[in-house]
């Protein structure tokens, strides 16, 4: 089994004002720790207008990581394609793969934050066609070194060839995060890695996994476990009480993202927060929050049902970080880190 | 007398291909030896759509500096406002910001290159009325903490408040490239800082600080030499006959950048290559190329007409940054340095 960070960053910190960067160079140096302490990734948020200075320009806080790390692959969950000029992400990306020596994972998404969308005035019905036409732009952008143009609903392009082209071919894994049936299949279908979200049980992501494997396979995709990353809530605590408490501190930073995402009067759907947020503790009843035989009892359950690849958010900090590496990392080394992992993309289109 | 480099990294090495990163990483290499050699500044440029790989993503490579650098000013020469989203861009650069510690200097144009605008399908008459909007827009997401609303003629937003806010208050400096005395007195009137071009002679640079100071002052805006950097081509050669094959080897480059930034039969204008490029050698006539002896001879014709900043643009390698910092450097240090810097910037509208 692998494990990841899967962070969300915000410009200030408790103690020294909301404006200083200390937040974004605490996320560079928990990220630069797990590294060393055995972590394949790190995969970052992107967020606008929370308020509360989230991470807003995630490829450039990875960007800043590529230079402190060697190993360490750098992950996006997710980039709302919406929000970005195509062309010009496609050029981001490629210059973080770049410099990183091939490490990005390209996470992506269509958004769900109503705020988000009301405040770049794009009507939430639009986020699907958006996200299609960017994702076609985006891989014809990184695979063509020929001078192409684009005519769409949503943008246009006349005569470019986009530069610098990404480090791996033919480009940087996609991931997407996926919860319904339609779409697990969709994603599998098209060759994008899979995230799944940290609130479902370790059956319904057995029977995810299951899915998106059959549908890769039937598709000459091939299949390799590392392949789909589970999110999962984490706090290794020294007792029972310890964990409740960290629990409910947790379900009130959850409830906060929870307001600010909703559509007022709308519908709940997708695989994010909100699809969770409408059932009682619904967010926080698959959180592997105990003790350390706890938290490893949960790991085993999520292991059993197919996964080898966690992406363990939010730590409370490089403690809780070094404490996990320490105490339940051990127990599940060596299961896939042996094996060769491929990538697999499917050829351009 | 201050120094820094304007530099055009491409993504490729002569000798590795043209897609390993090798020419980023070694833009980066540079710069932070540039760092330790004195240097006060790297300055990136942003272009697209060239077929050899320049730096499109100029804020991702300055935030890599960022991270192997402490002292050295991050600078845009220039990033083109029509291509991007003002938000997005607004909280990018307050990300660098924040990450190196209040080290951006930002540069912003319209864009002068008839192949970006065909590319990003803009139409060229509407670079001056975006670069206007982008500007207030930027302005207003950097220094308002409370939610807005924009409505123009190119974007609209809907009661956001943009994240994370700049480190350096109200905003980074802005920097624009300008020529005529009409741009120069927009600039000096909204308090942005100068960049003049590598092609115009001391006396013409000369007259445009006067200008520009005259104005500035005049609005109570206050004048300090390090609100202007003038650009200047520089080769340290042995020998007389060594500078000028490297000044038929530089004209060459500049040649290829006329030709893909040309509009077809259109007018030419604006301070950038493609009014210098109208007449024979006006592009080369005031490169500082030359024995160590010549080149100081030219920097003392600038600095004799107000200039006490200068971009050294293009090296064609770190030896050469070395040699101009061991060989001419030492000449002109210490007329600026010990004054206080101002980075004096107009209140917010």
């Amino acid at each position: 089994m692998q494990f990841g960070i899967f962070g969300s960053a915000q410009a200030g910190s408790l103690h020294l004002g909301p404006e200083t960067g200390q937040g974004f160079r605490d996320y560079l140096d928990h990220a630069i720790e797990a590294e060393a302490l055995g972590f394949h990734a790190s995969f970052l948020v992107e967020h606008h207008f929370t308020g509360w200075n989230q991470v807003s320009a995630t490829l450039m806080l990875q960007t800043a990581l590529a230079m402190r790390t060697t190993k360490l692959r750098l992950g996006t969950a997710v980039i709302v394609l919406p929000w970005h000029n195509p062309v010009l992400l496609a050029e981001q990306a490629a210059t973080l793969d770049q410099i990183s020596g091939g490490r990005l994972d390209f996470g992506i998404g269509r958004g769900y934050r109503h705020n988000e969308f009301a405040g770049f005035c794009i009507p939430q019905d639009e986020a699907t066609p958006r996200f299609e036409e960017s994702v076609e732009v985006m891989i014809r952008s990184w695979t063509s070194r020929a001078r192409f143009s684009h005519r769409g609903r949503f943008w246009q392009f006349d005569e470019i060839v986009v530069e610098p082209p990404p480090l791996q071919q033919p480009h940087p894994p996609l991931w997407v995060a996926a919860g319904s049936d339609a779409s697990i299949r969709r994603a599998a279908e098209r060759g994008f890695n899979l995230i799944l979200d940290q609130y479902a049980s370790p059956e319904q992501h057995g029977q995810r996994i299951a899915l998106y494997r059959s549908v890769r396979e039937a598709k000459g995709l091939g299949f390799h476990p590392m392949q789909v990353a589970v999110a999962r809530q984490v706090h290794v605590a020294d007792s029972r009480a310890e964990a409740e408490a960290e629990l409910e501190k947790q379900a009130r930073w959850t409830r906060r993202t929870v307001e600010v995402s909703r559509t007022p009067g709308g519908a709940i759907g997708g695989s994010h927060v909100l699809s969770y947020a409408a059932t009682a503790a619904g967010t926080e009843a698959n959180a592997c929050f105990g003790t350390a035989d706890e938290v490893c009892e949960r790991l085993i359950a999520l292991r059993a049902a197919g996964v080898e690849y966690v992406l363990l958010t939010p730590f409370s900090g490089p403690e809780q970080l070094r404490r996990f590496a320490r105490e339940v990392m051990p127990a599940f080394n060596g299961t896939t880190a042996e094996r060769e992992i491929r990538t697999s993309q499917p050829a351009p289109a």
